[in-house]
């Protein structure tokens, strides 16, 4: 059972007297707390419970430390699934699952609802919006990312990206909502404004988005509806590189946009947006006079690094991510690791991308490194082992670069199948695999989506 | 395939030249506009997609008539469960289907999303909040009922009530918080507040939130935290009158009385709540100086008819519900019929209950009444027929007075499962059956809530 005995009056007691000596031997050594009182567990705080910060806990779970996982969440959400919240295809609850849950059965470690406001590094404390101040001997910081409007967040209600449960309720309203609008003024003045969808950014994201709205418009919708024909809508994907999917093979692009294309969806590369407003979108190229009407417009162009990695004080590359070395630590700081989307680390003169797979071996490390701490071994270094990537691309097709346990480019049918096994696999939860499960089987077999609800305002 | 002819321009030529003599021969003979052109098939708007009118739209399937159901949602919703989206056993898209699915195969059917903000009873022509108008032969108001708080609306911040699904994550984000919130305090502080859950209203819906709040703390949230003891919550039923489901038999009063104190529910009855404020409830008799502490306070004291019974101009009685004869007339407009929640309808002296069973059966009389009048005979006579009531109380019990197919008071664990049956039964959609059925028997045999997300602000 872990103390609180690190709250408030004994911040002062656990924090580091010496922080210039940890600041010059970084990671060689376990932190001087542990020699200092050897009946004292050192405290792990974990921030963010996503997919590194929940691997990071779990990696903990036999090792003689006191672990603190802040969220500001009460859940842990499995984003790669975010976009079939968004479509309908899935319920919130199907992805999500309470943090304390998947960890209760680890004595070592407790679970609070609160968010961080403040990192004093040299003090090892943390503020958080509750009030409190709290102490530690290892910090985690694992807050992922958000989306980023370069600047222009006067797009952002017009555009809404998708990151959370609240974004992808928004998104399937607006989406639900501009068929049911598009009904109705055509029953009561015989017309209505054209049905086109744009996504922004051809990434994965915004591929997925893509094509899960084009089967909606062709496939899902077209007998609900007596007045106008959702086959008609438009969807468009403009992507301001040369490539959809810009960090897989030229293959696999050019096969997503190939797959795109047969699903309808106009695809525009080298296009970048200049302006978004209500019900329109403009960029070069598109439309009359590079603008076009958009009865929904949806953000997958950018992302950003949650405001933690500033806080920390520690150099950051341009989307605020935070630069760590391969003990996953911000220069000068060995008891704080950064990991999964906030974490700016580079394998082989690349950026490891910020997505599902090098979060959840990040936070594996963490266990790792902290039994070296322990032992008082060296800490090993982290390492990047790339298993592959896939996206989807509508109902029956996807294309993933394998890397593991063979090296292939798939696309198609086969493709998409494998998309699912993975994903049903790595989802947390005996039920929430049984219920996505049966989701698919039913849309796929009926070409009805089971969460088609307008709600919110 | 309807016609949107109706719409605009024509509604003046659609509206009755004569409404003097229809006044004064209700329900007798059919329309004047059938007769006047024999071409053209009569319009039927229903206003509303709960039970009466889905039932409504359903009867008219194989009539010669044109049907329009106008609701200002997209989905119908399977009211009876929707306590258990607030308690976090079901997903709202569990109990929710889009009507425009559910009416989809009926070809003489169109359904809009809109909202109706005037009736124009003489003219025959409803505004809607789009600004539209539109003229009908046949008007079928069933927008149901919300939540009173008997004049008190200052009290509804403080007590939300459950009639949507927004108020069900409403009340699922402040139950599960109240939770989440007394760890963090417990661990920061040493000390957090009293967990009184508050329940005002002793009826169903009262009964069933209290219940299924007890379960919660005693079973479903005690391995998950770590500070706080959930088992040590409380929850209070208060009551004005002498007992809880006083639209009961007696006995199966005292047997939920018993069965809530069996699941340490504390039942307050002849309470009346005199003040409701953040973190407060004031009834004489309940706690210090009749004031207690409650970290969350929930509604289910007391409806009012939706506001559409004051549009039609008609009698009302004091809850706003539109006086009906055995027609679902209001006096004098035999065009109109008005059914569930939003009709008075008075049977043997006593006003059929507000629940789902008459107005389903309300529905189905419609398309019985507009088949005689096609046929030119006279329209029978609505009689509800009463097949009995039930209220679960918990995991494992229940209550039911039984009328159809025998007659008998049930409670226990009998009178439970045959409340799953039915409700299993009358849910809309074989895909909501199996996902709820699945729900339950996940929830029954793991002790687990699938759906403990806090989302919204």
């Amino acid at each position: 059972m872990p103390s609180d005995r690190i709250y408030k009056g004994e911040v002062e007691a656990l924090s580091d007297p010496n922080p210039t000596a940890t600041a010059t031997t970084p990671a060689e050594r376990p932190l001087e707390t542990k020699t200092q009182d050897p009946g004292r567990r050192p405290q792990v705080v974990i921030v963010g419970g996503g997919f590194a910060g929940i691997h990071a806990a779990r990696s903990l779970a036999h090792l003689p430390v006191d672990v603190t996982v802040f969220d500001r969440r009460n859940y842990h959400l499995f984003q790669p699934l975010l976009y079939q919240v968004a479509l309908a295809v899935l319920s919130p609850a199907d992805i999500a699952q309470p943090i304390r849950t998947i960890l209760k059965h680890q004595a070592n470690t407790q679970v609070l609802m609160d968010e961080v406001t403040g990192i004093d590094a040299t003090g090892r404390t943390l503020s958080l919006v509750s009030g409190s101040q709290v102490g530690y001997d290892y910090l985690v910081l694992a807050t992922g990312s958000t989306h980023s409007y370069f600047g222009k967040d006067e797009w952002a209600p017009q555009a809404p990206g998708l990151k959370t449960i609240e974004d992808a309720t928004e998104i399937r309203r607006r989406v639900l909502l501009a068929f049911e609008l598009a009904e109705r003024q055509m029953v009561e003045h015989g017309w209505h404004p054209p049905l086109n969808f744009v996504v922004v950014g051809g990434g994965p994201t915004g591929v997925e988005l893509a094509g899960a709205i084009s089967d909606i418009a062709q496939l899902y919708m077209r007998k609900d509806f007596r007045h106008i024909d959702p086959t008609k809508s438009r969807v468009l994907l403009l992507e301001g590189s040369p490539r959809v999917l810009s960090a897989y093979p030229e293959d696999l692009s050019a096969k997503a946009e190939a797959a795109l294309k047969r699903l309808g969806v106009e695809v525009h590369t080298r296009t970048q947006v200049t302006g978004i407003g209500p019900g329109w979108v403009e960029a070069a190229g598109i439309g009359t006079n590079g603008r076009i009407d958009a009865v929904v417009t949806l953000w997958a162009a950018g992302v950003k690094a949650s405001p933690l990695g500033k806080m920390l004080g520690a150099p950051l590359d341009k989307r605020g991510a935070v630069l760590v070395d391969d003990r996953l630590n911000p220069p000068g700081l060995p008891g704080v690791f950064v990991l999964g989307d906030l974490a700016h680390f580079e394998q082989d003169g690349h950026p490891v991308p910020g997505v599902a797979q090098p979060a959840m071996q990040m936070g594996d490390h963490v266990g790792k490194m902290l039994a070296a701490d322990l032992n008082g071994t060296r800490r090993p270094a982290f390492r990047y082992f790339d298993k592959g990537d896939m996206a989807t691309i509508g109902r029956m097709d996807a294309v993933a670069k394998v890397e593991w346990p063979f090296k292939a480019h798939m696309s198609g049918f086969l493709a998409w199948v494998t998309w699912l096994t993975v994903h049903i696999f790595f989802l947390i939860g005996f039920r929430n695999r049984v219920s996505v499960f049966a989701a698919w089987v039913w849309t796929y077999f009926t070409f009805t989506r089971g969460a088609r609800l307008i709600t919110g305002d």
